[in-house]
């Protein structure tokens, strides 16, 4: 079963394919409730009490070891790393560039969320650059980062921010020169890898998540979590599918933020194999 | 109509001034909602979260950039600024200065919260005197805050934590030399401004308002959205108003300050048009 | 009514003993809730909200000043202190010093809560043994954490992530030559006293309070808070039960971690004094 050229934006996926990744995302799923997998997260003042919630839901250990004096020794010993660009301090800032060359060092896993990238925030943009020499596993954000982050390491396109994140995927191929995977958040994500000729649309979530602060900041590193356990492929599409079931369940209980964040904390908890794949919404889409 | 002087503490809004009032409140409400606009905080380690929650919920964009190194390119982007000094670090302190000078001098509106202003906490105080020079467009804070900082401006009178509201708002008419609106707030809050004769009470809440953390730092941000989209005394007053009738309709829904405080959220993100007009409770007291 | 040593692990409670208790945490309690103390908090980034929002609701006021130009001048007012190395900044670690050392030149109480503490964690676990030099007069943290100081303190023992709180409770007991009280979280609390002959245990909780971040840290609070009201054995006592209470409380009101959080602050704030009668769970262990 082949799409032609022109349908390329539409579902191209092979019932097969899909249904095959879904027990992939359980099978990883699984694994992270099982292992507890310790991540260490360098994270914004914003995040940190939710993202250290999210992934304890989710089922992993989280450990905000954000200082440069403790940044090699933990990465040292921790499964995965997620380092976050929110709102760095200098301390923040060494230890990041630490804790990334031991990950790299050591073939962890880790991911690069590049918070707000661009010409407007040039200390923490350079910071993100020079943490691409570190190679990280995955690179995610939203449409404008990505956009911005891509641009800048091909050619300045003057990426702004109402780019949407169907609009940016094509650019963010370049990326994967950079990461193994590409994470592009918005009404729909979109997920670029190395391993695979496709690339994966997620739906799901709703649209109160980005009325909640740092959930993309927490789906980063709830990526971290599942690349200890997984491949990073497999772990990038899980952490979006979980964060979008969860969202999406969230949202039936109830359209007001605040009673909506404790419903997307309590279904990121009690997520089970049969709830992904009953709503698990994926889609391959042609290259 | 004129009240007598010995009335002055009695309410002598006239019932148009009242209404008029309110209808330019559910004015700026709307244009929040609508704008959306880009609000930079540099706040406490205890608000981060709880603040950026509480301006999406109340529709505009959080920004937490607090650093000295973006503070200037991002204070010259954002639409309004707020400054709070609760829990300092050196970094905060310089992104402080750089931002308010930058808001001062790009005349953007921009809010100081004197957190524990007073002779114990030094370092802050002197910075709050500091930032006085850049010109807030206003300064919020609790009885102990604003009579403190009105007394060391003015004379040292050794204001003490058991002042009231009610009490210190004459004294706080100083202040007015320094920032277009002063708003003291407690069980009732006061609002005084350049633009009025008259101070303005609003009345509402909840008895737990105080018994969750960084509701007030978080009121001073939500000034600082409203007065990206409307002028300063409107809104100062409606930020208080929001305040008020998400406490008192969350107090309707829990009496349990866990619950109270997701309910509080929730009102903060589903207050309109009607609402306001059904719940808003201001009285404009004689000078 | 005396037991054979080999029964040292189970209940040596007098009824009349553990009724006595109970009794003096109920004053405890009373008093937080009339007096509440002001409590300087030096915590990690992931507690500060939560632990503020949990001292709120438990009656005290919470105060996180945590930088070194102030340190001295607040720890001289508040009325207790709790230092917590989960996060630390070299700003926080100078505070850490002036205010354990102020708080012990005033006999004011203090605890500290060693997160982390261990080989890997060389800079804080550094600070912390430094810190036992000024006399905490509680030292709380997991059986990991405690085995570990414990260990460090007599000789190197190699104790591990693994062991449970009631392997550690004998060998902690070296580390009442530094503290007045030890207490080691688990899934039972154990707590220790140069004033006690035995050791007291402390039942109820949730399994979920594990899955909710920072539970521990505010606990440590929570001790703080009481011993600025009640002697120091009775505080951490009462601390513990006020959270084992409400653990299991929250736990009868939801069984998922978002939900079971709101349920453990509500929980937390409506204790009363037939509440802890009801459900007070400690037994005296014979030593």
């Amino acid at each position: 079963m082949n799409y032609p050229e022109q349908l390329s934006t539409l579902d191209s996926s092979l019932p097969d394919e899909t249904a095959a990744m879904i027990e992939k995302i359980i099978e990883a799923w699984s694994l992270l409730k099982t292992r507890q997998p310790l991540v260490q997260c360098i994270t914004n003042s914003v995040a940190t009490n939710y993202t250290a919630n999210i992934l304890l839901a989710a089922g992993a250990s989280p450990a905000m070891i954000d200082n440069p004096f403790e940044a090699e020794s933990f990465s040292s010993i921790c499964s995965a790393l997620s380092i976050n660009l929110g709102t760095p301090t200098s301390e923040q800032m060494q230890a990041m560039q630490i804790s990334a060359e031991t990950a790299q060092r050591l073939a962890k896993p880790w991911v690069l969320d590049p918070v707000g990238y661009g010409p407007v925030l040039k200390w923490r943009s350079d910071m993100v650059d020079a943490l691409l020499a570190f190679q990280p596993s995955v690179i995610r954000g939203n449409a404008s980062e990505i956009g911005g982050l891509a641009g800048a390491q091909v050619e300045s396109k003057g990426v702004d921010s109402t780019l949407d994140s169907t609009a940016v995927y094509a650019q963010a191929k370049s990326l994967l020169a950079h990461a193994e995977c590409i994470a592009i958040s918005g009404e729909s994500d979109f997920i670029l890898s190395r391993q695979l000729e496709q690339v994966v649309q997620v739906n799901g979530g709703s649209e109160l998540q980005p009325k909640v602060t740092a959930t993309g900041c927490a789906l980063g590193a709830l990526i971290a979590a599942y690349a200890a356990v997984s491949p990073v492929t497999i772990a990038t599409i899980a952490a979006h599918v979980h964060f979008a079931i969860a969202g999406k369940l969230a949202h039936a209980q109830s359209s007001q933020v605040g009673s909506f964040n404790v419903a997307f904390i309590d279904a990121i908890f009690s997520l089970d194999a049969d709830t992904i794949r009953e709503h698990a919404d994926l889609k391959f889409l042609a290259p």
